[in-house]
């Protein structure tokens, strides 16, 4: 039985010690973790992007598989059995590419549906694919929104999901620890500038292999700005719902979709977005397949027919 | 005689009390904390958007001036005296339209460029008109680009001066008090996302037109990643450099080139940036009538021709 639309709901992020060649171990206590989410009374469950398997760049293509298979399933048991959602990160072989992916598992374990990883850095563009496209989906939990791992430090990726009008931006992460502090200060802008809850569920311990230490600090965000009750004023909210250091944990925190709701309506950056020769061009740029959203759509999928005038010239006019 | 290139220098920020119609007050206290900054040997000072004459949407037309106009001729001879190069923000009047613009004079009073403003809100779009454009400005001092007040939280904005490798961005400011935690946020993260400076130079005090208050919060910051010296490990480094709260305040810090560079050619951001097709669709935006950068001219000017695969199909194949 399909979940009724929840408005408030708790909502837990697994901070997994991410092993390298360790499947079994890594299903082993990511297993646990979700259980106690759910004991915990969490709708919505986020572990990491390719927690079961780590990145094993020169390994990819063997170590991926189908989605759905046999990792899907194995989050639609847990799904099914918990009566929970569950969004994962995956390493997605599909025809002669190989992605990383997340999966999002409705609470009776159907797949509700799946976004692949779009940024890749130089050495991973030989071994992993990234694509271009924004993924919401609608969902008895709010529009959810996906990006995974180096996506979040491409501020124009999100923009899709903005344009798109996600309320929760689903983060699985497999980072490394030099990038933290910026990764950490790019998150909270993200929850800012998008008007979006941020679940960001990272990876943490060491990829022996490659002699390499994952970031943790996983987080659950929200932006900084919130509304008065009856009122247009604006107030200031802790964005930091909660957030971890390097250890393997459980982080949970309740959203609240009305709130949310009531203070994007407040907002102006949504319309001033959308007025925008630029956001159009964006948007349009992260739909080149998909439909455009219903807004985009009336606006006229060119942006170049929105005219804008030119900035200052070079040679600026004389009085 | 033109500066010979800097390569570590300090800057100065002036948070200034922008008074409603007091232009005279606003000009004679802006003199004195650039001329303080000039003191303590800044080279390059940077006032607040519209800093003379603050906005006032119903009188804009009238009180806006053409640029090159009186109040550029004001700050240019400053500069020349000063020997300093001079950045601030003007409110513009170019054939019909209100612009509000950055103006940056060199150090001998010449108009090295300017930018308008991309980002209008929807009350004040009736009286400003927001324009479409990266604009960087090749100097002694570095790659300098602009990105006034409400332009700051549209990272997209930003991302056409990354995509022209801007080291500076000067971010002349107005903004409101409800909205002071929220840009602080996605400040930090420009200048993490962008490796750049961020030189914001906020108004503060009231609008007692509008009964509103002025956030303040001037900054000077710098991306939180550094590299080590003869090395490609990524390190922490504080990215507050200078940080006002709430008064009138001159604000310095010494910027380093040399290092910023390092750091840019050892991060991967600015590559995977121009390789991915949603870098290169935004560069082709954010430069609708100017030339493309060097890179994106090469990549060819068509986003749609670098191919890139399709986000996961909404069904799935089965494995």
């Amino acid at each position: 039985m399909p979940t009724a639309d929840l408005r408030r709901y708790r909502v837990g992020v697994v901070q997994l010690s991410v092993a390298t060649n360790r499947r079994a171990e890594n299903l082993e206590r990511a297993e646990k973790l979700v259980r106690a989410a759910a004991d915990d009374d969490c709708r919505l469950v986020v572990l990491p992007e390719v927690f079961a398997t780590a990145l094993n760049l020169p390994k990819s293509h063997e170590i991926a598989e189908p989605v759905p298979g046999p990792l899907t399933e194995w989050l639609a048991g847990l799904a099914r059995e918990l009566g929970i959602w569950i969004a994962a990160g995956v390493l997605e072989r599909s025809g002669g590419h190989v992605h990383s992916t997340a999966v999002l598992l409705d609470d009776t374990g159907e797949l509700a549906g799946t976004a692949r990883r779009t940024m890749v850095y130089d050495l991973e563009a030989h071994f992993i694919t990234g694509v271009t496209g924004a993924r919401v989906l609608d969902t008895p939990l709010g529009r959810i929104g996906f990006a995974l791992g180096y996506d979040v430090q491409f501020p124009e990726v999100l923009r899709g999901l903005f344009a798109d009008s996600a309320e929760i931006i689903v983060a699985p992460s497999v980072l490394l620890r030099p990038f933290a502090e910026p990764v950490r200060q790019m998150l909270l802008a993200r929850a800012a500038e998008n008007c979006a809850y941020v679940l960001f569920a990272s990876a943490t311990g060491e990829n022996t292999l490659a002699g390499l230490t994952y970031m943790g600090r996983s987080a659950i965000l929200r932006s900084p700005l919130a509304i008065g009750a009856y009122s247009r004023d604006f107030r200031k909210q802790q964005p930091v719902l909660a957030e971890a250091d390097r250890e393997e944990v459980l982080l949970t925190a309740d959203l609240d979709l009305h709130e949310l709701r009531r203070m994007r309506a407040a907002a102006p950056f949504a319309a001033d977005f959308r007025r925008s020769p630029l956001g159009l061009a964006l948007t349009a740029a992260t739909h080149p397949d998909g439909p455009l959203p219903d807004w985009a759509a009336a606006a006229g999928r060119d942006p170049q027919d929105a005219s804008a005038p030119e900035n200052t010239p070079d040679t600026p006019d004389t009085p």
